[in-house]
C-alpha cells in the first residue's frame, strides 16, 4: 500500500440473516467518528473526488456494489477495489484519491474523523504536488 | 409517527455526479456518532432485530433498495418504508423494532449513540412491554 494508506478489516457477523458490520469509533478505526457520508447513484464513467486532505482522516468502504479508488502522492500511485463490506481503506493526510468505476447500485460509505472543513480540501493537483512533495520530505 | 421515533431529512448533495448525502455527529443527528454498523446480504423473507433499547438513540437509513421497518410500543404500532439514503429513521427509547423485507442489494446503515452495550438490549418481548409499559406511563 502507498504511504498513509492501509487496508482495515472489520469483523463481519455473517449467518443465515446476512452480514452485519460494525465499526466503532477511536476502536476500529483510529479517530472519532465525527461525519459519516455516503455517494450512491453514480453514473457509469464518473470519476469523482479528485482532493486530497491535510488534517482529515478517512475510512472507504463500498457496502454494495464495486467502486474503485485511485490514491496517490507525487511519488507513489495504487488502485484499490473495494467490493467487500467488511473491508476498509484508509487514506491519511496528503493522499490523492479519485473514485471511479462504481457499479449499478454501489454505495461508497465514508467515515470521517472531522466535520467538514472547506479549508482542509486541496482541490488542484499541482498545488497538491507542491504541498505533497514538501509534506513527505520531512 | 408513534412515541419516541420522527423521520430526519438530510441534504442530498445531487447533480451529474451522482447523489453524496453527509451527516455529521451532534448536528444532524441529536447524538455523537459512537458507532455505525450496516445490514446487507439479507435474504428475502428474512426479519432480523427483535429487540429495544433502554438508552441507545440510532438513525437507520437505506442506502440501498428497499427495507421495512416496524417500530412499536405496546400502545402503538407503525411501518416505516425506507427506500430514499436522504431520509433517516430516528429511533429512540425504548422502542421495539423489526426490519423486513429487504430487496436483493438492500443495505441498511445505523448510526448509534453509544458502543455496543449487550446490557442495553431488551430481546425478550414480555420483558420489553412491562418495561415499556412502566417507561412511558412516568
Amino acid at each position: 500500500m502507498i504511504t498513509n494508506t492501509k487496508m482495515i478489516s472489520f469483523q463481519d457477523h455473517s449467518g443465515e440473516l446476512g452480514h452485519l458490520v460494525a465499526i466503532e469509533g477511536n476502536r476500529d478505526v483510529p479517530f472519532e467518528i465525527k461525519r459519516v457520508y455516503y455517494i450512491t447513484g453514480v453514473p457509469e464513467h464518473v470519476t469523482r473526488g479528485f482532493h486530497s486532505h491535510r488534517k482529515l482522516e478517512q475510512v472507504l468502504l463500498c457496502l454494495n456494489g464495486e467502486v474503485k479508488i485511485r490514491v496517490k502522492t507525487p511519488q507513489e500511485e495504487e488502485t484499490v477495489v473495494l467490493n467487500d463490506p467488511s473491508k476498509g481503506l484508509f487514506i491519511g493526510h496528503m493522499v490523492w484519491r479519485e473514485m471511479f468505476d462504481f457499479t449499478p447500485g454501489a454505495v461508497l460509505m465514508v467515515l470521517a474523523s472531522e466535520y467538514y472543513i472547506e479549508d482542509d480540501y486541496i482541490r488542484d493537483y499541482g498545488q497538491y504536488s507542491a504541498e505533497a512533495n514538501n509534506f513527505f520530505k520531512e
